[in-house]
């Protein structure tokens, strides 16, 4: 079966978050006013997998082996099977 | 009212993703075959607004004026009220 896996990659609560600063900085120089603005990456990855818990399990072990740094993010996976 | 908008900036189809083609052999290199590795980024806005529609109008111009790059980029827009 094919799968689709959709991965957020965010900062932990308390790192710092340069990009998201200079981006609420760049919006104040043009005029809009924010709380707050947070990054974060996503990954959409297309894989083969026999069953929706088996593709979690390969996903997961994915984020914890190469895509996420356990140390500075939280990783979220939402997925989906395709036709 | 206070908004949380999710942006999510994702390349147009038919452009370059070095970063995910990199992730996709070193998925390889681990011994995970995938299909594709697709990146995008996500910001998370949160800001005041009067209104739902105003707030989305708002951080429509946001992309337009500074977040996404219409020429390679697509961009959607997830809002939702905080209490």
């Amino acid at each position: 079966m094919q799968y689709q896996a959709d991965v957020t990659i965010e900062l932990k609560s308390g790192m710092l978050d340069p990009e998201g600063t200079t981006i609420k900085r760049a919006l104040e120089h043009l005029g809009y006013e924010t709380e707050s603005v947070k990054t974060a990456k996503k990954y959409t990855i297309d894989l083969q997998s026999e069953n929706i818990h088996a593709a979690r399990e390969t996903v997961e072990e994915m984020c914890q082996k190469l895509i996420a740094n356990p140390i500075i993010h939280n990783y979220s996976i939402s997925l989906r099977e395709l036709q």
